[in-house]
């Protein structure tokens, strides 16, 4: 972390590099000056070096504020230091104490100011309205997610493309590996590890301190320009030995992780990438891991897990919402209902051209998800599969799904004109936010409860006109929505009841109404 | 039936005009010239016009040829005219002998020579290699249908246009009604009824003979230009009674058609279009019908029945193929393997722009399903709902679906190439013809038995290659089809085994492969 950096995370006073065993017999106070809402309160401190203190040293510490104390492990950063984070989640005074088996790390105290959250910090994520999300500061949240698996172990310059290319783009969430990446397209070596190797042979006894504070960096990154980090915790596309590690490591792994990420308020949990491909893996072991990520974040941020092939059981308490691979859009709205949280279809097939099923949708079919999650009161998830005719098969090859970079798709200005379309219908005025799905009696359509607005899809239907059924007891103002040409074209008059509008007589066009 | 006619269906002699009970009782010969095979001997045969004929006077004869004997009806034609038809199938003589409750109807003999047909005439079609059809000459038939409900209850005009839009047109065959049509866009009073009428009462005791007469012009004016006639005997859309006849009524006029049209090679059988909307009748009624159908019917022309709601049990021994309305694309060559039968997805919706959900399908959706049942052994079905934006519900309006006229669409041309490529790869070569689905790995494919030629396509995918898995055992030539742009390109090289084939990148194209 540079000198940059820890301004960032809210200036914590750094302790520690003087300090010895003496000192830590007496406990001192030290408090730091603003750290923002929602921001990282970090507390550095040194401790010993000897032995291997990812084993052998715990720390924690609870932070206290009125009648509230919220303990959070710290970790071991190497060099002899130990980091501990907290993300407060209130303005006001917040002191905090710390605990280990180690005495430089036991009973140091501080406090710091939180301050309230900066116009553009809303806080962290959670469910809201049981089907949709919304920010800790009450403003909705409705997730327009891509996928870049590896784009943190790709070149720095490649990095900062991918920041560049969601900055102020469509996307407002990304699926992303922990882990680094082994699969087609994609046999380079990581320039990180996350465990000291010697040859081949990882030593699981320690972490690379190094490989986890570059992590942090990308989480703080994306969260700089608002997009959430959905972290993915396990996958199975693995050269190293990561997919199937002791379950001692394992859950090592996800403490570590835990106790480094969780004070980032973007941060969500993806238990694993189509865990079902991890033949080394038990049920119980997911039943374990999801035990440890909801008993050792304090923050309760959001966790879900991703299939391959049948849908995992999302009615599980630990899952926060589903994130679903899979195409049954017909589906989506039942599934919603009988999960009873959200439903994010993230991975529904990319926009590209590979030879893969998976990754080869025109824009068009990718865009026409997008709609179909939509009107089902569920969200669509992207990605990005294009290589060039000399590139197939390519190692060299960079695909957004995979490395990040450039964005090459007719898809993503689509993606975000519905976004900006769907922000506003499914949030404006009162009642609960988002969409939910309308009995299908002709095509698909969905409404913002207590009918704020409803939202038609023809999908691949041109009829020339069609008759509404509007509520008797409200007053409508419409608009034509063309999806592909992104244009919204109010159309004259106030509705109610019974209305017929001319449509344009072109397929995958949508209406919308507004109560007025 | 004027004297062109007579002399098309194959010039028998007209007896009758003049006969007298007298002559009925001595049998007289009348060698009739020559009749092609699977065109219609008629017999025309003067008899009591007193009382009323329908109800009282019966007819039949039995046509004789080497060891077969084959009986059919006859039938009143008014004026007292009796007629009785017959199709030979094959050529030779063919001696003939009446039988009647009347007695100058009884006893009536006489023979013709049947020609061999000429070269554009293949005979009826019935179902072959169990999936499949062929011409009773053994040329495959690929059906390509298209549906004009109400056509033959339309002005003279519109009429000569329909036939003129088929002729030379991408259909060869069409779903048509037997009564007139009373439904959207369809209000107006049909220039014939098939009963005579008092005021708004049916007189179901008789016949009204010239709106026969108008049915078979048609008939014949479809076999002419090598249309199948796919007749819907009973159907909903009702605004005279038919849809509610007493069960006596209902089994006379299908004896009545039968006894009238079956000569007709092009004929198909349709019990009924939309069954379970027709609540007055039940599952016995349904039975009765297709026992009559295939009792009375001594060609065994191809029987069906198409419904709304949930699919009909297709594997009743009496349906010769399934007629579905559906869009269950992706379940239709396990329906085909269940039902052991042909599969045409008669309705799956239509082109055009009308309201109602099933009658506004863009061109490329109409287009792209008949691919999807082509490569899954099954075959699709047309129909054409284009309105104009003064016509929007305006019983003026000509839509193709029910009045025929022109074809407005940019779909019939597509189908017309996708039929054109069918009708090579289906059935060039040995083996049976047409194809089966092959268990989908990544893309819908389907195959020729012997591998004689392969398809696959691609749907909305659009990679940049992909990696066929082709017999070892066979060497083979492949083109690159856009089903759009109607274009083939021979692709260079001859492939066996595992062959990487550089697709277009553009989604919904296809590839074939033709064993050298």
């Amino acid at each position: 972390m540079n000198r940059r950096q820890m301004l960032k995370v809210g200036g914590a006073a750094l302790v520690g590099a003087a300090a010895n065993t003496a000192e830590a017999a007496h406990p001192r106070s030290a408090l730091s000056s603003h750290v923002e809402q929602w921001n990282v309160f970090e507390q550095t401190l040194s401790g010993p070096r000897s032995g291997n203190p990812f084993l052998e040293v715990w720390t924690r510490a609870v932070f206290r504020r009125e009648h509230r104390e919220i303990w959070v492990d710290g970790f071991y950063d190497g060099d002899g230091i130990y980091k501990i984070r907290f993300m407060p989640d209130e303005p006001g005074t917040w002191s905090f104490e710390t605990d280990s088996n180690a005495a430089e790390l036991k009973g140091r105290r501080g406090a710091f100011e939180c301050i309230p959250a900066h116009a553009g910090n809303h806080g962290p994520v959670g469910v809201r309205d049981t089907f949709h999300f919304g920010h800790a500061d009450g403003t909705p949240y409705f997730p327009f997610g891509t996928t870049c698996y590896a784009w943190i172990h790709q070149t720095e310059e490649l990095q900062r493309q991918t920041i560049e290319s969601l900055r102020g783009g469509p996307f407002n969430k990304i699926r992303m590996c922990i882990f680094p990446k082994w699969y087609q397209y994609n046999h380079g070596v990581p320039p990180r590890f996350p465990f000291p190797r010697n040859g081949e042979i990882n030593d699981y006894t320690q972490f690379n301190p190094d490989f986890f504070r570059h992590v942090e960096t990308c989480i703080q990154q994306l969260r700089d320009i608002n997009v959430e980090a959905d972290l993915i915790l396990f996958h199975p596309y693995d050269h190293w030995g990561y997919q199937e590690m002791p379950p001692e490591v394992d859950d090592r792994y996800l403490k570590y992780v835990i106790a480094r990420f969780a004070a980032y308020r973007n941060v969500w949990w993806s238990l694993a990438n189509e865990f079902d491909l991890m033949r080394k893996k038990t049920n119980a072991d997911w039943d374990r891991y999801a035990r440890i990520v909801t008993e050792s974040d304090p923050y309760a941020h959001l966790r879900s897990i991703h299939y391959s092939r049948a849908p995992y059981d999302y009615s599980r308490v630990w899952c926060t919402h589903a994130g679903v691979q899979d195409y049954a859009f017909d589906k989506a709205a039942e599934w919603r209902t009988e999960w009873r949280k959200p439903v994010i279809f993230d991975e529904c097939m990319y926009e590209g051209n590979i030879n893969s099923r998976w990754g080869n949708l025109s824009g068009e079919e990718m865009t026409r998800r997008f709609w179909l999650c939509t009107v089902a009161g569920v969200y669509g998830g992207h990605g990005e599969t294009y290589v060039r005719g000399d590139e197939i098969e390519n190692d060299k090859a960079i695909l957004w799904w995979s490395h990040g970079g450039t964005l090459k798709g007719s898809s993503p200005s689509r993606i975000g004109f519905l976004r900006r379309l769907l922000e506003q219908i499914g949030a404006q005025g009162g009642g609960r936010i988002g969409l939910e799905a309308i009995e299908p009696v002709y095509y698909l359509s969905a409404r913002r409860s207590a009918n704020e607005a409803m939202l038609w899809y023809f999908d691949f239907h041109q009829p020339s006109y069609y008759d509404f059924s509007l509520p008797e007891d409200g007053r409508f103002k419409a608009e034509w929505i063309d999806p592909w040409d992104m244009t919204r074209k109010p159309i004259d008059g106030v509705f109610t009841g019974k209305t017929r509008i001319k449509l344009p007589g072109k397929p995958y066009q949508a209406i919308v109404f507004h109560k007025v």
